[in-house]
């Protein structure tokens, strides 16, 4: 790491050369189009120049990632180090001067961001005030994962329909509840009066077993102002936890909420996958989180093993070591949250690939939810699902001791229970 | 237009069937996965849930957008309508709900978003405070285009050294000068001691002559409180126009300054290419745009004729019609920005495809700077180049009584002078 200089590595794919693409970054990010100011010209270029560090040949594609053109289509890692002087610590200005430009120069058939080193002087951004160690001491679990639910369906209960629905998930026994990504405060399901419908139901379990659940709830607004009156109206009512849409907010609605949170922030990243899903093009995850987790996301969705949507597990398990790999100190961490089609049955699997940590929240919608014993079946399930993958035990043998693990498996099973 | 529902228009590419992609989508992002409540169902869905209007098939790929699996890859557009009462107004709840989640979808091989209508409702949001009308009040420009250069190099230069250039290029004669979007304030020119520098002059040009330049300030900020401080300086200082990034701020930090400003919002949208430049993926121009001309976008950069980036001279022909096309009302469209690589050459063929018109920011950078005759040549030309577009004379015609232009075309045509 250097102390005054920001790292970018590009994957550059062009019909042409790669060399000099990179030359072009440097330039046109940087200096740009450049008029020669008599006897200025050497020193403005130390203070705030781009430099090419190195580029790293990778072997041509036949297809380009941009339709058009004749191949091959060369292509090559360009570590790319800009001043930290030319670009100083805000992460909009990071974004405009190494990264957003880059996407429209021309000659490109593809370009992918897949590295970013940040100096030190980043570190003055707050990162996450919770993470984990604030999510196990709301939840008070320790030793295992947080296991979380999601109230279903997706868009439409009124609030007394959703406060009945969470009055059975809560009874079940999980440690977390969220709103769908997609609820924040409609006119059928306004967040007040869902918040008055439910944290009741919340603060009276904590009354009799002192067990608080902890509930996320939709705030995102694209107006920081209204957001911010959200997070506020779930605050004072004894919440602890928000499900923030940080695509559809940017960068400054997120910065505006965290200077002022009292909440933890439950990162959804819904719009991300058209910057990352093809594989030429937009960013690696491991570029793109630097910026929200400085930006302070406590918990940060990203999928799992066996996901329903486009994601290889491969690409769920480099997320997983992204965000739990510090970038200057272990607090700036978050924690990771896998979800999407998990019911248990995919513990074994997770652990093995994520250096056998139970430090995650680990999301279950319809693997708790439509348990054939009920949602509290459910929780019990996934619990003995993760105790058999730390325990090293075959689920199915597992099963054979534990009745409700076992219907997880003939309800849920397709084979991908490891 | 309906009053009570939002229609996507989504262009679906896939291996299998574009309909049950269409279903899928439409179930996803509404009622999600689904658990039957009794009694409820029905009553849930009509008020909820999205609907296909209808599929328009396309004739099918060969080569997929996203690499991976066999073909043929079915095409079509998919109208899918979002009850109002479902979304409300909220532009972030817009884009999680109608937008963000799609592309997440397995079993598409691309997905872009090709249409968006919007229901009458949305006319909540403030739109652009100046637009077209306020940005020729604040110049003084009527009857041609509104014309602009760019301070170069783009990052580097100190305030003193900055002012000098500004210097010359105020008395030149230009209507608007803007700072490059990298430049905001880093510690080589932090904006307060560059305001301090160059507002001076600016005023002092208008007390001389009455013409008040308007120069626009890079005062974008990841963090909105740190962005309304910078606002606060120009606009103190007697400054009445800034340069925002708009992908960088996000949705959250353009809402937050659209509130106060009392400064033309010049937007430059680094990092959107990602988000179109492939043609099966992302978005087109016309639906994105609506986002930010309803948090309030005054000017747009659109990129221009035969530019130095990727872009096609179609697609900023069709940009140029989106931003100009009332959503609601005619205060509702931004004023368009023709920028990259423009000299004048390109004025007959930007004003025979934008429907004759004049009312544009043209900005010129090298176009203007590195004129022959110096940046006042430049402008001269520049101004000359329009009246011969707008006249129907050939430049080259044009150019003979008009030296200033001829120097240009010289120095700059490559044969695109039209």
């Amino acid at each position: 790491m250097s102390f005054d200089q920001i790292v970018v590595t590009y994957r550059i794919e062009t019909p042409g050369s790669v060399e000099q693409l990179a030359a072009k970054i440097a330039s046109d990010q940087s200096t740009g189009t450049f008029v020669a100011l008599p006897g200025e010209t050497e020193e403005l270029k130390a203070r705030v120049a781009a430099r090419v560090l190195s580029v790293r040949h990778l072997p041509p594609l036949g297809t380009p990632s941009i339709p058009g053109g004749v191949g091959p289509f060369n292509r090559g890692e360009a570590d790319i180090a800009f001043p930290l002087d030319a670009v100083g610590t805000d992460l909009s200005a990071l974004m405009t001067i190494a990264i957003g430009g880059v996407f429209s120069i021309s000659g490109l058939s593809g370009i992918r961001i897949v590295g970013l080193k940040l100096p030190p002087a980043y570190a003055v951004h707050p990162g996450p005030k919770y993470g984990l160690a604030g999510t196990r001491a709301l939840t008070g679990v320790q030793g295992r994962p947080v296991i979380g639910t999601i109230v279903k369906p997706a868009l439409g209960l009124r609030p007394h329909e959703t406060a009945e629905m969470v009055r059975e998930l809560i009874a079940s026994g999980v440690d977390f509840i969220k709103d769908d990504e997609k609820l924040m405060s409609p006119a059928y399901s306004p967040l007040g009066e869902r918040v008055k419908a439910i944290m009741p139901l919340i603060l009276d379990h904590e009354q009799k077993t002192g067990k608080k659940v902890m509930y996320a709830w939709g705030i995102s607004h694209a107006d920081p102002d209204e957001m911010m009156r959200n997070h506020d109206i779930v605050a004072k009512a004894g919440g602890n936890c928000a499900v923030v849409n940080i695509n559809s907010i940017g960068m400054g609605g997120m910065a505006f909420l965290r200077k002022r949170t009292e909440l933890v922030l439950h990162a959804h990243r819904n719009g991300w996958d058209v910057l990352t899903r093809h594989p030429g093009l937009g960013f690696d995850f491991s570029v793109w989180q630097q910026f929200w987790r400085l930006l302070g996301v406590d918990q940060f969705q990203i999928n799992g093993i066996g996901v329903k949507y486009w994601e290889p597990d491969d690409s769920f398990v480099a997320s997983f070591e992204a965000v739990t790999t510090p970038l200057f100190t272990p607090s700036d961490c978050a924690m990771p949250v896998a979800g999407s089609g998990q019911w248990g049955g995919q513990a074994p699997e997770t652990y093995r690939r994520t250096g056998r940590t139970v430090d995650l929240l680990y999301l279950c919608g319809g693997g708790i939810v439509s348990h054939p014993g009920g949602p509290a079946a459910g929780v019990v399930a996934v619990r003995q699902a993760w105790q058999a993958a730390v325990d090293g035990i075959p689920l199915d043998d597992y099963a054979k001791t534990h009745p409700e693990l076992r219907q997880s498996i003939e309800k849920f099973g397709g084979g991908t229970n490891g």
